[in-house]
């Protein structure tokens, strides 16, 4: 990891903390057990660089060890969530690459997604504004979306004359919002509205943009009290019975639950309903 | 098979009927050609025992060589669909138990989903009321879904330390609502409102509570006398192409179809219409 | 191929023009890099048959290698789209095969949706009045569908005593509206109106009758201005990222969008960018 080593905290079993990293290329505070991270050059709508897709990777790589973060939200400094990749900080330097540097850029890209699908914390995208190209990925890549009615969410990527399949897009979009609606966005580069959004399952729903990034650190500070192993058991079989056949997956849940009902967590669960009370989860 | 070989009647050709199946921890009627299952603890809002839960594994692994019964209604007693696993008869003995308890569960419980996608039968449930946990799971294994729109939906298993992925959810839902919505539902555990269920497509259609069990009943009449061997076929290649390619899903729907063309039914179809008539079919 | 080779004008890199392919079957019209299809027996509501399923075949094959043709847009004259397999002309025939004549049937059929996701061209659908069975299927089997709210589309094998896995339907049509609409249209043979469609995500959008077909044609146009090579590259991660891991997919596309990097079409558009101009793509 590039940035991280000197930074993350090393605890015992394999575990780090993150509450005190200080992030390079973008805001990262940690609130609770809520890390927010804010892509943060808001006169530019909050573009990505080489640096800060590298700065996300490894970010997102640490979060797999990370102890102290149970959730994530993502969001854009400005009333924008992110514009995707720099036109001269990223698009320029590519025209000179030949095919081995454009893969390396490629795959690190890409990297980032499954860095992101990886880690055990839910992640919650905040979308104002503009969301475009790499942005709408990042959006794309969370595994839940507040947005608002004004944002406009647009894989641009036909735009400067790419192909819809930009860090995972062809395969994830289309099971969000359905085949159609995805190749339609994906040929085009349209933008989709908030309103759509929400309408097409994009959206898990739509805030006020006064209240979004509240909304959405509400919704991560309440699942960071969940039975957060638990969550990151769910947010595995979601990835990894993505093209397993049912029998399969019904077998592989059969397998990951059982592991679930052996942690303290679901005991407290049981304990608590019999006191009828509140259950404290520890996510352990 | 534990409940049912004392029972159900053989008949030649490995087939065997059910009409006169006697259930010992939920009612099945057979009317015509449609069972009724209906779960019948209403003063708990019929949640399932380890009883209910391996007697009704046995009657869906029945029904696949049942020929007396065509379609398949699920409903509950008293203004419920189900409330889940039973918190004192389930989940407390399951607190006690070691691991490879834990699993014979899991795999008893994802068994019932086995045999319910594995019968040629098409299920419809008709949901009313409270639909939980190991509830919703019925009602997200079956084919079709009718509900009412006071009706409550929750994948709950978030609530009790649990992960979202049981009984082959993390894998059914999202294709049937798709993946931000089921995330937000399996994370959370909240409740889907019967409208948002039939906007979502979970419920194919929304009835009044009056109405729900006699619609869910006409249409699997309907079905039940419609090419039954051919919506077994159906449900079959629904089930099969699961994680296909599209290219190896278009070889096996020709020679899928290719065996229905060879059925009577298909003849029995073309000369109705040429007798400008309506098919009786046969199911053959 | 049966039709093409004496037709399809042969170009230098296997490419080959087909602007002046004169159509046995349908009509089919090149204006631009526009083809339109009209199936054109409007007095049957545009009923396919052994002959214009064969031609439609080998067509889509012909255009993976056609230069000259960038966008499609299928449709139906007069107020129709297509009816799907004529009664009299294929069902009562096939009601005569034996099994290897079925299969060759089936697989013939199923071929005409293999070439149509093969070729690199966006297919779009004007679908106006009857769109049923295998019209249906071609609506389905199309990049993108444009409707009108008055058309009906209906997966209606099971009104012919058939089962709903026609010609890829049960892998396709799951994907595009949903695992639970999609099993009631095809156990039931139900139309869907056009208002569903649109609500469902089956139709991209809804127009009026007398606009359909030129919105279709304006919306190929505009993809056939694009960046066509990286378009036959998004449709064809589209179709293999289908039943891929995530992670794999991911890398897939870091290898398809290194190349679509390579192009001069992407540094078109940042040389446009820079220079504060519209982008002219070429497709290469």
């Amino acid at each position: 990891m590039r940035y991280l080593p000197g930074q993350a905290q090393q605890l015992p079993g394999n575990r780090s903390a993150l509450a005190s990293y200080q992030a390079s290329h973008f805001r990262f505070e940690v609130e609770g057990a809520v890390a927010t991270l804010t892509l943060n050059r808001p006169e530019r709508k909050n573009p990505l660089t080489f640096d800060s897709y590298a700065e996300l990777r490894d970010l997102f790589r640490a979060l797999a060890y990370a102890d102290d973060v149970k959730a994530v939200v993502i969001t854009g400094a400005g009333e924008n969530f992110c514009s995707g990749g720099d036109v001269h900080d990223i698009i320029g330097p590519l025209t000179q690459l030949d095919m081995p540097g454009l893969l390396a850029f490629t795959r690190m890209t890409g990297d980032l997604v499954k860095a992101m699908r990886a880690c055990p914390q839910p992640v919650i995208s905040a979308v104002d504004g503009i969301c475009a190209g790499a942005g709408a990925i990042l959006a794309l890549s969370s595994d839940l979306r507040l947005g608002t009615a004004r944002s406009k969410t647009a894989f641009l990527f036909t735009r400067v004359g790419l192909a819809g399949c930009d860090m995972g897009a062809c395969a994830l979009l289309p099971r969000v919002i359905g085949q159609g609606r995805a190749a339609e966005l994906l040929y085009t580069g349209r933008s989709m509205s908030g309103i759509e959004a929400e309408r097409w399952g994009f959206f898990n729903s739509v805030s006020e943009p006064e209240t979004l990034l509240a909304d959405a650190q509400a919704l991560a500070a309440s699942l960071a009290t969940g039975p957060t192993f638990a969550h990151g058991m769910t947010k595995k079989m979601l990835q990894q019975e993505w093209n397993m056949g049912v029998d399969e997956a019904i077998e592989a849940e059969a397998q990951a639950q059982a592991i679930c009902m052996a942690t303290n967590d679901f005991h407290r669960a049981y304990h608590a309903f019999v006191a009828k009370q509140r259950p404290v989860f520890e996510g352990d």
